[in-house]
């Protein structure tokens, strides 16, 4: 294979009809990354290479491992083991004994039973944010984040994710095979450039929203994502709970919106 | 909301230019399930309730926690807590030991270094099944795995997966809001049905392919993984060494194999 920041190209048999014949075909990057602490192994988590400092910054964050930057000592790699990333905390935080509590907590914390929406939202107050967007501004992000992706266009087989403010302007966007690791990353951005609480932006997703991509824009603040695809039941029902607006389908000029519309003028 | 198998209806926003009417709107299923052992929480998953039994089944089944379906007395549920399902096995096994070992095993297994594939394959031999597919049974079998799907027409956001005869014969199609829930699903399914290993078979899913659904399927013994869209790079590497054949981009009568093609004949 040969490989590249954006595409891994290799030999693949090509069929169509009854013919084939053998030509080069582009794949997504997917790679594992270990995630260290203090250089013991906390776990590894599937990716595309590149970003991986906002990646585990994000996902440190998510998991409320980290809140600002400042609890960071360093994010540490041996160029040998680009796979290979090591944290340490600047404060005497044990992280691997929250890690495995939190891993403990999301196992055992009761959010089986109907009324148990708040274990699940890690009690996390709701959003409050009085942001407003106008249904204008919002038309054409798809096609904008999109155009942002340097991989999607060559391998089909991606994931991206993008804040943007509420005029359009675009922050940033990322791409992973992960569609978890894409907000991660760019969550993990903005912690890193001291941006968060995201209370004035809106988090922008490829695929599908599922209740983790709530849980993570909720633990930075973000009032709104947008999606190109449809949300699970469980992720409008935290989004509506938790004061997040939740729009779907964003494709050309139609959207849905499924929760908190007040956001969303004409 | 409304419930039902296979959507919750709830009522939405739709914008279209500067208009917008409420109406209703089917929503994915998507709620948590608890995993305990002999009554002590192991995991959460979120998946799409149905099927549980066989969820539980194939993730335990592809974690190497099980063998075979003898290997538990019991998987319990509480009527009043749908949630979550109590797994009991009838050797002395300590399952729970073994999940944290195996979770740890996947954060320090050295998988990082270019070197380690062998660690990621878990140490399970390669599949060499001796299995043909013609090309003409291939195609079709896309628009065959969306026509068993109840839930995607309405809600257009939930994965399935499906086991076929290598002449187009359906074993068994299962939905999910997860990816690798739908394939825990069908191999559960499998597994409580005496059919496992699954060397006859072959493995279709409706989205992409990454590393996870190459690594389940060789636990399972399955020849050939057919998919809708993409595979990773390291979904390629891992079935290329493991002698799965993997197949993308089923579309009608085209389609790319990007391993061991020698399983698909004219």
């Amino acid at each position: 294979m040969r490989s590249s920041e954006s595409a891994v190209v290799r030999s693949v048999v090509r069929w169509t009809g009854t013919a084939y014949e053998e030509r080069p075909d582009a794949l997504a990057p997917e790679e594992p990354l270990e995630i260290r602490l203090a250089g013991r192994p906390l776990t590894v988590t599937m990716r595309t290479p590149g970003h991986d400092d906002d990646l585990v910054a994000g996902l440190l964050y998510a998991q409320e491992l980290l809140r600002a930057t400042g609890d960071l000592d360093d994010i540490a790699r041996d160029p040998a083991r680009p796979n290979r990333i090591d944290v340490r905390y600047a404060t005497r935080v044990d992280a691997e004994e929250r890690w495995r509590r939190y891993s403990y907590a999301s196992s055992s914390c009761g959010v089986c039973g109907v009324e148990s929406l708040d274990a699940l939202a890690l009690n996390t107050p709701p959003v409050t944010a009085a942001l407003r967007v106008r249904a204008g501004a919002l038309y054409g992000l798809d096609a904008r984040l999109r155009a942002s992706q340097q991989s999607f266009g060559a391998t089909g087989g991606i994931h991206a994710a993008a804040l943007f403010a509420p005029d359009g302007e675009l922050l940033v966007a990322r791409e992973d095979v992960g569609r978890h690791n894409a907000v991660d990353k760019v969550i993990g951005h903005a912690l890193r450039h001291g941006l968060v609480p995201l209370e004035q932006y809106l988090l922008m997703v490829s695929g599908r929203i599922a209740y983790e991509i709530v849980q993570k824009a909720l633990v930075a603040r973000l009032p709104m994502i947008v999606a190109v695809s449809a949300p699970t039941s469980l992720a409008v029902r935290v989004a509506d709970e938790r004061g997040i607006t939740l729009v779907g389908f964003l494709r050309g000029e139609r959207m849905n919106v499924y929760s908190h519309p007040e956001r969303v003028i004409a």
